[in-house]
């Protein structure tokens, strides 16, 4: 009964590929059947990512900084509301089953990082060599690299299926 | 676009009475087309809202306290996990348009108190003199009571009918 | 080596009454050896008692709801920044060996509930019947009535001289 | 009045050199007559900055994970108990005036991002070379290099003299 939830994570400030790549992943995410999760702003990776999933009828949920709902995503259909400021970066990752990283900041990398120290398992699309080797140093086994939404879709597909993820 | 999401507070360890106002209310929450939010836990008010609201077809959001989703109910459909013990209960009022209180128990006061703290209309159903008086003198504006599940959704839908509430 | 930590809360906007209280329970926190915990605020109980912890020379800590020290009172040494709005008012009695509440409001009810909810022992100042009444109906092994700050200070130190409080 | 907090972050689990820079930093720390503060466990990196800062007669913050002092360092003079889990680490940063992290893990990474995001200075310790790439990748202004304890408290002092940092 319970629904599959898919974080996708990455900056407020995103490149134009980025958004592209967030608004395919949310389509992709909704057409598995898989509820979308993200930080439910307005902006960048968030707001791209839910309104490719609202493309596709999936389910979205914005999880806010903030005390209202006021900056909220258009494409968001769930505000969870939690006026933690960056706290709620550790709940994002926490509710997804995975994570998918999509561009990278301070607030992304702080996502990737609590996902890992809580055994989660992160997929990073169209990430920088750098990011890249400082997260597979980190954890070799929970760091995917992805270069295309779909592959990112199949990794996560694969990461769902095994008995215990 | 946005869903109204309705927060049915109230104890892990309930009274028959709160448990079946629970699962009436949840019933009730769901042929409005409501969303259900409750503390997402496997007893007591939280459970039976939860179940209430899957009878009739509601979608179900459950704010877990843990880091896992050992000791859901199995009627949340979707699991918000923030580990963050009973600083979760912010996060419940503040995602809830409207707040109906079912039994009474210290979490569930903490909830009340946080709800109106945050300037929310908190509803208080079945609850003693006691809790009556002391919510009512703190906040005369913005707690109501109701004795019945009906007189519940009652005063809620007359809530989300004013221009801002 | 461990400290131990008393914490005073009570609303921002206080009566005059109540914030002589404060300052007095301030100064006799201070005289004890203890610390004093608050929510860390230039206004009310938060800066009164802070300001009659100093007057002693005592060391104070406030938890702050804001993501700054913008509005910190000046009397207080250890500014703890925790962006969580309310969410913070858990660990103000997480952190607290004692809590007595001076005053009453929305957010210092919240307190007293979450700090009964964690079986804190919880001393009320100068409340009134109703607040009286509501909590030791929630909680009678853990709430206390204090009319005078001497008092509070002598049920705290009863406190904690048990062998596990 | 307001006490100066130096955050020392890093592993539960540290290497012997990471061990001993963390033990001498809290020295340091404290002849310089800064507050430390730490994630307060028993453990690694906080527990040797700890009891570094308590040799040199040093005041002590340990901002806990769980909900009662259970696991705390013996050299922790103030028990900040969040029951927050690892959003804590967001308090960690947001209270520190300057952060210096001594050893990477999963934990360290998210507060090392959750300072940056806040505009918080960063002192890396000892890192290596993927680290000290990513982050000043990162944010190149506010990300410091330094080598031995000696040097991160030097940088440190230059970031506290200047006007705003």
């Amino acid at each position: 009964m319970r629904k599959t939830i898919i974080g996708v994570m990455g900056p407020g400030q995103a490149t134009a590929t980025d958004v592209q790549n967030a608004y395919h992943l949310g389509e992709l995410i909704a057409q598995k059947g898989w509820v979308l999760l993200t930080g439910g702003r307005n902006v960048g990776i968030m707001d791209a990512a839910s309104k490719g999933a609202k493309s596709a009828n999936g389910l979205t949920i914005g999880i806010l900084p903030g005390d209202r709902t006021d900056g909220v995503s258009d494409a968001v259909d769930i505000a969870i509301t939690t006026d933690l400021g960056n706290a709620r970066n550790n709940i994002n990752v926490l509710s997804s089953d995975v994570i998918i990283a999509c561009g990278m900041s301070a607030g992304t990398a702080s996502e990737i990082a609590l996902a890992l120290k809580a055994n989660k398992q992160v997929i990073l699309l169209n990430s920088d060599r750098s990011s890249q080797s400082f997260f597979q140093n980190l954890n070799p086994q929970n760091v995917h690299i992805a270069n295309t939404p779909e592959l990112a879709i199949n990794i996560t597909n694969s990461i769902l299926s095994k008995p215990k993820y």
